[in-house]
């Protein structure tokens, strides 16, 4: 499964530099967060109430994996410190060695929980679709080293016929001492 | 050929928002820039005088394109209107119908002539990889719609072990009055 070793290859704590950029407004965004991502075992109790909550008929969980991110942008302050911090919990359900449906407990636009589909291109890029109340997304992954991993995402107008904003992430793996 | 419709596809003027990241010292550039992107006759000197210059053997050139842009950074002003320009001529050289070699009359990391390997991934997704002297830099585009590119890149080391810089741009086509 592409998938696992997908899930296996991000584990880890990363470095991001993101940039976010605003079309209509030919805005910038510049974000650095601390990202940390763990697989989770299938049988602990968040992965399967999260299952329970979305009900996925005959496919199969495989490699759960939890990512937390806590992140200082230049556009807002979230809290008092400026940062910004949150948790999500991924369970994908393979269709496929190479696609299958990815339930995540918060989604990447709206803070509800999503049922996306994901696909590998040729090269490996990890490719996650999600539609939203008021949008669609696309993000898409891919690695260029074992330590270097990049991320770009676009937010669609949820009939896709307009585009919102796009951002690119580069994310460095923090080697231990 | 997949080359042709991705060079007609790209024929236009676009604005770019681009945001570098350079990974070392994490730090982030903002450019903002006008891109022209032109079909040129495959029989037209520029395009006679560039094949010359670099001998090909059996491969047939197709659809050669010139991209001119103007860039306005935040980081380095290239002249006393902060302004920077140049000029590129690309003539694609197919070896198979998703991939080929790649005659450019300026380098993007380094400023020589140079040759470079394309190929298309699974999606459509446009990767243009070249060797340089000191570095070695990939490229990729790929199209959200009819009138927003992608374009991401990355410079590692000449022998690829370390990564220097990674780059995005969101160009979005300018449409006629």
């Amino acid at each position: 499964m592409k998938i696992e070793k997908f899930a296996i290859k991000s584990e880890g704590e990363w470095c991001s530099m993101r940039s976010g950029h605003s079309l209509v407004f030919q805005q910038f965004e510049q974000v650095v967060s601390n990202v940390s991502i763990k697989l989770i075992d299938i049988n602990s109790p968040e992965v399967e109430s999260l299952i329970k909550s979305k009900i996925k008929g005959e496919l199969k969980p495989i490699c759960p994996f939890r990512v937390d991110w806590e992140a200082e942008s230049d556009w807002e302050q979230e809290n008092s410190s400026g940062v910004a911090s949150g948790s999500c919990l991924l369970i994908p359900f393979p269709t496929s060695s190479t696609e299958g449906m990815m339930l995540r407990s918060v989604g990447y636009t709206e803070e509800i929980e999503t049922v996306s589909r994901y696909e590998f291109l040729s090269d490996g890029t990890f490719i996650l679709t999600t539609k939203y109340n008021q949008s669609t997304t696309e993000e898409r992954i891919w690695f260029l080293s074992e330590n270097l991993r990049c991320r770009s995402s676009v937010i669609k107008t949820a009939k896709g016929t307009g585009i919102l904003q796009t951002s690119y992430s580069s994310e460095i793996r923090r080697l231990k001492d």
